[in-house]
């Protein structure tokens, strides 16, 4: 720990509790004349600020998303990928729960991640040039992909990552449909305003268990009862191709598949350029590349695949049901 | 087992698989002009053969139901009581999950039991005088109960508890509030109308482990999916009062409860007179009297609490919001 100072501590001892605070960063990081320089709008941005999310139903065709979902099951295929770090199984069925850095793998999903309309609206929201913090598809087979622990992907990026600052967004792609019943993500609406330091010390190494299920870097209760009161609970659904962003330090879990269908979801996380990776400030290493980068860092470039679509606008309001 | 044949075949060996197969025993038992002989209309009754259960949302008002609310919390205080075989505790929190024979611990329950339109409806349903299986309170409270995998009432009551036929039906009466996040029962429309045979042979004593978490019982994932596919999954959602009715071999299940909210149910299982206990079918012996009635089997009379219902009609369409 190279850290003097910690603007949010956790991973505290178990006598060291401190309560939720409200954050010290803005949520829209553009100010000024920038705010508006983007796909998103006045309604937008403030919908993202009220709730740390912005839900697009339906963002890309099926048909659009149906060739990522393909180039998955193939990589299911690739018997030395699947050995490696980078896939982790799930803990009861030992399917495939995770594939990290998918944009290093594939060239195909390196392009999705310079889409045009999703850069434009993560540099609008991020008032900077952005790369890859980390990429993942999240998977939950029929019947099995069990659920994840209400956690801030802030929370662990800042103590294992040592991500300075809170300003990072998730981009969500629905490979699949999502619906009530195959584990769709859940979010707490609001609960991004506030950091909720968590008790437990990291152990060293802690990622290689903690993608499996999340057991450090969960609120109590209390804390956690507050903020649903407060903000309630919303579980975005609807076909593949939609797209969730949402705040990095959003809180979300999600539940078990309890049905048939399949659940992928395909995340890109995107920091700014000004927000880069220092030491981690409550573990004893920093994790590997694949799960937080600090050598690939470069500003993205949009792609020119449908030039048409960059100066657009683009709010959920348009793509709500 | 003193049972030369088994109309309803499980707790197989490995190798000895049966597919699913179309029950042997009518839906709606009341036959001829005794069909509409109760307060259920034509409508309603085909649903229920349709969909094998019928929600009545806000059949109870929500003051109605907080005193037995609040008579559970009592009974939670009692120490002898919660040390007793009938209360069940959640296998990860050590919180109450299930209480039984609520109708023999409580005169309250016990009238509710009677009420005239439940017992109406579930007469007209079962086509004859009835009593009381089993009754339970499962309970899940925040952030804690844990989830129940898929199966069939029936298909326990059949194998361990000797239940000749498919002839009961369970009434589910939600004491808190049932939301899409606070783990609401989850039922396979349609499903009613197979018997999904389960490979598994019972242990001596199973129910000690079975009533914390399904175990055996649980129909194979092929055969769920087919069933699911077919007919959707659904989870009736609605305020503290709401009625459930459901029949004996409709598959469901719960998810965890991901939410500060607690989720209490009350479930009452009327069996008809005519389909009393024997012999386990598939287990060494008969499970205790508090989970399946072989002594108290008297046909239940209607309490006189609101003489001014027994005479009227119910229909679920007259509680959809």
């Amino acid at each position: 720990m190279t850290h003097e100072t910690n603007p949010y501590p956790s991973r505290l001892k178990e006598d060291q509790g401190i309560d939720p605070f409200v954050r010290l960063d803005p949520v829209v990081h553009s100010r000024n004349q920038w705010r508006w320089d983007g796909p998103l709008d006045e309604m937008s941005l403030s919908r993202y600020e009220r709730d740390g999310f912005l839900w697009f139903e339906g963002f890309f065709s099926q048909e659009r998303m149906q060739p990522f979902f393909d180039e998955l099951k193939e990589m299911a295929e690739d018997k030395k990928l699947m050995e490696s770090q980078q896939i982790i199984k799930d803990p009861e069925s030992g399917e495939i729960r995770s594939v990290f850095a998918m944009h290093e793998i594939s060239d195909h999903f390196n392009r999705l991640t310079r889409d045009p309309r999703i850069l434009g609206m993560v540099r609008q929201l991020l008032g900077s040039e952005v790369y890859i913090h980390q990429s993942r598809i999240n998977d939950k087979f029929g019947f099995q992909g069990s659920g994840f622990d209400w956690h801030s992907d802030f929370e662990t990026w800042h103590s294992e990552d040592g991500m300075p600052r809170m300003r990072a967004v998730s981009a969500s792609l629905m490979l699949t449909d999502n619906n009530e019943f195959n584990g769709p993500l859940m979010l707490i609406p609001g609960s991004h305003h506030y950091f909720v330091p968590c008790i437990g010390e990291t152990p060293d190494m802690n990622w290689t268990d903690s993608l499996k299920a999340q057991r450090l870097g969960v609120p109590d209760q209390d804390s956690l009862a507050m903020l649903a009161e407060r903000g309630g609970i919303q579980a975005p659904k609807g076909p593949a191709g939609s797209l969730l962003l949402f705040e990095c330090n959003t809180l979300h879990a999600s539940n078990k598949n309890m049905s048939p269908w399949p659940r992928s979801n395909l995340f890109f996380v995107y920091n700014s350029v000004e927000n880069q990776l220092e030491e981690p400030y409550a573990a004893p290493n920093p994790r590997p590349e694949f799960l937080g980068a600090r050598e690939n860092t470069d500003p993205l470039t949009m792609h020119d695949d449908f030039p048409e679509l960059a100066g657009q606008g683009v709010s959920p309001l348009k793509f709500r049901g």
